[in-house]
């Protein structure tokens, strides 16, 4: 094992210790900050809980690599536990290894090809209008802008292209009300949810694959909930799906489709709805932009679709290929035993390295 | 029309004007205790808001009736609304128009030929374990011995025999979490609820004859609630279902058939669980029994199953044949709209005398 290794887990450890629930960053990063110390290749700004730190060398092409600070709420794992391989603790994984990549990467290159913006955030854990993104785009926008993004989230040291977009529909069923001793007398509306819930379990999953990345959509049914009384044939249910469309579809396209799947259950006449809650759209792989096909050159590894979403979704909207790469397994996120392990960590900052180091 | 129609709405109304939401019936209490003034063939106990009126006439077997004195909440429907041929209002088809005739026979039948027991009680539209048929009991239990009882429910002027039994059974499917972005990793407990739901729907009602009259189950789904989050896959889902049974069966064989009709989708490892909460006991029809069938022969009507729950069941539980019988519409017992006719009235007083008049 190199000393990086060390040196990034030993990082991951400190940074996990300062506490950082979404909304109390403050510490982790004034912490950041500290930690850049005075390198005459960086000017730092910091804004509210946010930090960002960029290269000035004239290059033709800049990067943004962004990382968030915050975590969720602990889960009786507050504290760092660390040992040769690797370290536990809430947010190792998601995302204090990435942050403790992106600080060792931004001291040791003095000279990058590109030039380079690091930009840790606050707020991501929570509601999207809290961003730390947002926060510094209304401030000084011209700090993000680049030719490219990474949002260096748990990816496993793997390139995840692009993000899939959500949708959160509400379907109201309709009925009508008897007592439950003359139920024929009434449409109860909960029975009707048994369909509608064959419909949605039945969803035929599409699995596009753009730029060599496979994306998987899913349908989930995520709420559910009705009922008048324990003798009252119910005339209303309420149920709240979940869908993650892949990015060769819009947000209209993608709610279309699941009308269309649902629509031998809803009956308008009966008071049935569905309505489209809230979305967060889909980014498009982009790897045919320069910077993004260096990447994942550099990280040795054939790309894949994310499934989640990330902030790839900001940049994205705003014009800026982007694209997931980071250190930690994204399936250990917000669980109590979530921890990174010093591999990882040493992979990415390679990688990070290497594409740094080479013209593309 | 003879005049005792017309005294019979009149006194309707004059009790829809005095309120008795469950829990405050001391007004109504006071009113039926005076209407039925010094008579000398009654002897009159009062125990809390009930009221208990009885012959001594040393009959061989004596008849109860029981009317309860209570209403629901009001539902701008607070006061009587009085024309030639009905009485509208809170409460008068369920059931003061059954506590008028009573009033009107009590008073009437002074050498019935069988001995007569009035109960006028508090509490039925509210949880059982208020009703003023329990407070009687408990204070003074002969005052409920009887050979046969009759509630003046409404029923249109037909013997409804029996009740069914109702069963309150709480379903629990549960299920794996996972991230909706990797949703085939975990167990959608809200999806498998969609096979549950076809099972209850598909429910095949049982029809039985007991004594002439057809029973009509039936299982309807009344609640439903589930979910963890917009983003996870949810893990449990909890469905109360309302189930009526006819007296043919116990409420444990009730409670077995539905197990049994619900076990393709029960899965105990997944943590799954059907209980039984809360039971209402079935009441068999009984109409063997010499004063109910002398009653149904005297009301001039082929006599039906009750398919609701009623204090039938509180008397058959103790071992006194009962049935249903009394004036009004029962679907229009808890309505904004309720309302009581003239003709029941007088059809359904006329009957009793015609009862209490020839030996059963």
């Amino acid at each position: 094992m190199s000393s990086s290794g060390a040196t990034l887990l030993q990082l991951t450890a400190e940074l996990v210790d300062i506490p950082s629930v979404s909304h109390h960053e403050d510490g982790v990063a004034t912490f950041v900050a500290g930690a850049l110390g005075d390198a005459d290749h960086l000017v730092t700004t910091r804004i509210g809980n946010n930090v960002v730190s960029r290269t000035s060398l004239d290059r033709s092409r800049r990067l943004l690599i962004a990382g968030h600070l915050d975590t969720v709420p602990p889960n009786g794992n507050e504290r760092a536990v660390l040992d040769d391989d690797r370290c536990a603790g809430l947010g190792s994984a998601d995302m204090k290894g990435g942050v403790a990549v992106m600080i060792e990467l931004a001291k040791r290159a003095v000279a990058p090809v590109v030039d380079l913006t690091y930009v840790w955030y606050a707020c991501e854990e929570v509601d999207q209008r809290y961003s730390g993104l947002i926060e510094i785009e209304r401030a000084e926008a011209y700090l993000l802008v680049a030719d490219a993004a990474v949002l260096a989230e748990p990816t496993s040291g793997v390139v995840e292209a692009g993000c899939q977009g959500v949708l959160r529909i509400a379907v109201r069923l309709g009925g009508e009300r008897a007592h439950t001793a003359r139920s024929w007398m009434g449409v109860n509306a909960i029975h009707r949810l048994g369909l509608l819930l064959d419909l949605v379990d039945g969803f035929d999953a599409r699995m596009p694959k753009l730029d060599g990345c496979e994306y998987r959509e899913s349908l989930q049914a995520v709420r559910v909930d009705g009922g008048v009384a324990n003798n009252v044939v119910p005339d209303e249910v309420r149920l709240v799906l979940n869908h993650r469309y892949a990015p060769d579809r819009t947000k209209d396209q993608a709610f279309e489709a699941i009308c269309e799947l649902l629509s031998p259950v809803i009956d308008k006449e009966l008071g049935d709805q569905v309505d489209l809650e809230d979305f967060s759209l889909a980014a498009a792989p982009n790897l045919d932009d320069p910077l993004l096909a260096a990447l994942v050159a550099a990280s040795g590894s054939a790309p894949r679709g994310k499934l989640g979403w990330t902030d790839v979704s900001y940049f994205s909207a705003r014009g800026v290929p982007a694209a997931n790469f980071g250190p930690g397994n994204p399936q250990l996120s917000h669980t109590a035993g979530e921890w990174i392990g010093r591999d990882d960590l040493e992979l990415v900052l390679a990688s990070f390295e290497k594409l740094v180091s080479n013209q593309p």
